[in-house]
């Protein structure tokens, strides 16, 4: 059993094309290719933190694999990072371990910008200006991961911190982004027309009438029952949306809530591996509003930590 | 973060007093005081094997466990142990990873013994032979952490496969015990008061006409939907039934078929740790018969992890 730790996965990355296994991930699962359980949650209420394991397989591939990821949000104070994780090989053949990552949730942070990825690429139109909400890891993330998406490299950030907002500023402009302040989520709408909403919030930042035709949102921050970041209205008058998991959708994200309130139903939700693999329809128009809830899927997960190990495994032949 | 191997996590554990430790963690199960989620499971069939992951925390206690443990039946014919597995510790006020006990899944095997062990300390009366069906590990390890429980050192086996008990009664002469086969579960069940059933059986062994006046059942093998050792009959005549976990038990192992069957009704079931506690009734008369159903519950795996995680830290001071 082989044990790497995050600078070796971390310089493994940097070498990997991942967007196509992260799409063929997405496919697998919505072609039902792949087991996923539901997720598995511990809570804390003191420190607070969650914890989720996320775990599964794609049929007849080498490897079963375990997510472990939680974020315990007091950590900051102690220095230490909120989030935390590790991924687990097991052979399907026989249940062995045959790696344990120990990424620091870095991978998924890695997948989770990557669907970003998949998702700007497919439903946002020409891009004039990426919104962002929030200021933390995903923020960035999500931006640096667009650079083979899209030229644009005018950011316009929304936070609650402005010494934060001033930190990302300095931090994106390393990475080739102009960096503009808003005083609202609502200034980010009107000003950009793909949106990326990071945050852990669990009151809506955004309700329908501030989203300007043409835009496209990928939602990524709420993946409980208590995070929520869109007005449910704003799943009323979108065109699209698209689920990472509709099965996943239903428990918890913002499609959660929008099931429960009545703004959409399930029939109209599309899972992005259906569109990946050209047996759903995406955006039709320029005009049409697209939202994508992402809560985060084992399958992205498994192929991301699958990937890899294979590739240690190659360049330690 | 620690990596113990098995070699170190065996030497530890022959110098712990584990029995009083999991019966805490059973107490703190049954009060209310342990976070426990339904266990995480994968299947895959072919070739075919189980993966349980169980999962929790004992409130204000310094860490949460993860375990995995997977049941690959083909593993044999590779020269690999069925059993695979491990346990992680997590701190509960930050998230970060303090262990990983690469036990193989020998930790499992030890809390699951133990579990037996404190359940024929409560149940069974004086001890007169000890029926065992199966021969695999557990028929062996569930005889040996009775050592300390009862003087009886008789035991009467039955096993499909007579090699396979030959081998069984070489064994357990090592450690004392005085073996002899048996050419049918009934004849186990007729000629011994505390029966441990270690099969991995998907048909019943035993009925309830097989089963004495006095006699003690510790069903451990079945811990899915489909295995079953137990004629739910069995459990319809018995004057206690006691479940590690009612809320597992519902799902999986005897007293799921026996509810499924309506042998027994939900508020007939007692609780492991609530006879712990004292606040329940376990066997009154010496007449009386008694079933244990074990399933496995996370505490098990709580308090085996952290106590042998302390211990090393404590060796290692």
């Amino acid at each position: 059993m082989k044990i790497l730790y995050y600078k070796e996965i971390k310089a493994l990355v940097k070498e990997l094309d991942l967007i196509p296994l992260i799409k063929e991930g997405f496919i697998a699962y919505s072609e039902g290719r792949s087991v996923v359980p539901p997720v598995g949650e511990l809570n804390f209420d003191d420190p607070p933190g969650d914890v989720h394991i996320k775990y599964g397989y794609i049929i007849a591939e080498e490897f079963y694999v375990i997510k472990i990821a939680s974020g315990f949000f007091n950590n900051d104070k102690l220095g230490i990072p909120n989030g935390q994780g590790m991924m687990l090989l097991f052979k399907q053949e026989t249940g062995q371990c045959e790696a344990i990552l120990l990424d620091d949730a870095y991978l998924t942070d890695v997948r989770t910008a990557i669907a970003g990825a998949i998702c700007a690429d497919l439903f946002a139109i020409e891009v004039n200006c990426i919104g962002i909400l929030g200021t933390g890891l995903q923020a960035r993330m999500q931006v640096q991961y667009l650079k083979d998406i899209t030229p644009c490299r005018q950011v316009l950030v929304w936070g609650r911190n402005t010494e934060k907002m001033e930190i990302y500023q300095t931090d994106m402009a390393k990475d080739g982004f102009k960096v503009d302040f808003s005083s609202s989520p609502q200034d980010v709408a009107k000003g950009c027309n793909l949106i990326i909403s990071t945050t852990a919030s669990s009151e809506p930042l955004l309700t329908g009438r501030d989203i300007l035709p043409g835009t496209h949102i990928t939602a990524m921050g709420s993946d409980t029952i208590t995070k929520q970041e869109l007005g449910a209205d704003i799943l009323k008058i979108s065109d699209l949306v698209i689920a990472d998991s509709i099965a996943q959708c239903r428990e918890r994200g913002e499609i959660f809530h929008g099931l429960k309130s009545g703004s959409i139903r399930e029939d109209e939700i599309v899972e992005l591996g259906s569109i990946l693999n050209g047996s759903k329809t995406g955006r039709v128009t320029a005009d049409q509003i697209t939202v994508s809830d992402l809560t985060g899927v084992a399958v992205q997960d498994i192929q991301i930590a699958a990937a890899v190990y294979k590739s240690y495994e190659e360049s330690n032949k």
